[in-house]
């Protein structure tokens, strides 16, 4: 396959869909975000990109603390009404019914079905964004989406942003088993 | 929906994945990543997660370059290979038609419709893992996958992981337009 060189602007492909809570001005505040990953297993590290000037980035900065909310396709509206309005603006929190655990400035969003608390641990701050590291406190989850008390992401239903052509999308065709469908590709005897 | 607190461990729903290339002791190496996300738009930023003794780490270390390819759902296969074998054990290139770009030490791989080259920026150093942040030099694609000079998901046709079922999962159903069907919750006059 030949390739061709397309610039330097890029995507990933596809991205998760999340909500980032925080209390911001002593507020709840709630705000969609797709540049979040996973960092480290133990201890449990998170970390999401958000712009300098966002409210929740306020928030996060305030507090030390924040949520990381999973949606579900039916909260789809949900989700991208926190993407579209600033918190600065309008009062998300509105549209949220929002419960705590442990911390006290990580409210999360009783209409995901899995929600998590983070501390702070670290902030990278890039041009115009921060890159913040929090630790994982505690997650919660409603039962209907655990089998054998773990999550099971068929009863999850997630789903998936993609850009440019701006499109959520659910998930579909199983492909295949992880750890263990490259196996055929192994030298003999290993 | 009441929830459960079900501990810290967690994991994101779902997770992209990607390849990661490097010239690792001035070999060519790829290694399975799905701790991976977007960090800033310009300059385009991206960051990725890996741990401390991959050879992939060892790489990007020595170069201070590395690749991201995006693979479809006709390398699953290829991807989850490259997950399972440490670089240090077995040659994994022997599988993968590589292709460089402008950089000397981020090959990428031909297979896959989309890659990028990065140069290293920044090294976050945590436990067990790098949290490596690379900013983008260019971005390649097969005309295949392009509509109008763009990266087409409908055409890329990637896919994700889920834990802990260990899953790969094309994209299903279109749920609906991102920045558009939010706008129904907004206050009226707004």
């Amino acid at each position: 396959m030949v390739k061709k060189n397309i610039g330097r602007s890029f995507n990933i492909y596809p991205m998760p869909v999340v909500l980032v809570g925080t209390m911001t001005d002593g507020k709840a505040n709630f705000m969609t975000a797709a540049w979040v990953t996973k960092l480290h297993s133990e201890p449990p590290l998170v970390g999401v990109s958000l712009g300098l000037r966002q409210h929740t980035a306020k928030g996060i900065r305030q507090t030390g603390q924040f949520s990381i909310s999973y949606p579900t396709v039916d909260q789809a509206q949900l989700v991208d009404y926190c993407g579209l309005v600033h918190g600065y603006e309008e009062d998300k929190s509105a549209h949220v019914d929002l419960f705590h655990g442990a911390l006290e400035s990580a409210p999360m969003v009783r209409q995901c079905p899995v929600a998590m608390e983070c501390r702070l641990t670290q902030t990278i701050e890039l041009p115009k964004d921060y890159f913040f590291i929090g630790e994982v406190a505690n997650v919660y989850a409603t039962e209907a989406v655990l089998t054998e008390g773990v999550v099971d992401v068929a009863k999850l239903r997630p789903f998936v942003l993609t850009m440019p052509d701006n499109s959520y999308w659910a998930l579909g065709e199983r492909v295949g088993d992880a750890w263990s469908m490259g196996k055929a590709l192994r030298k003999p005897g290993e």
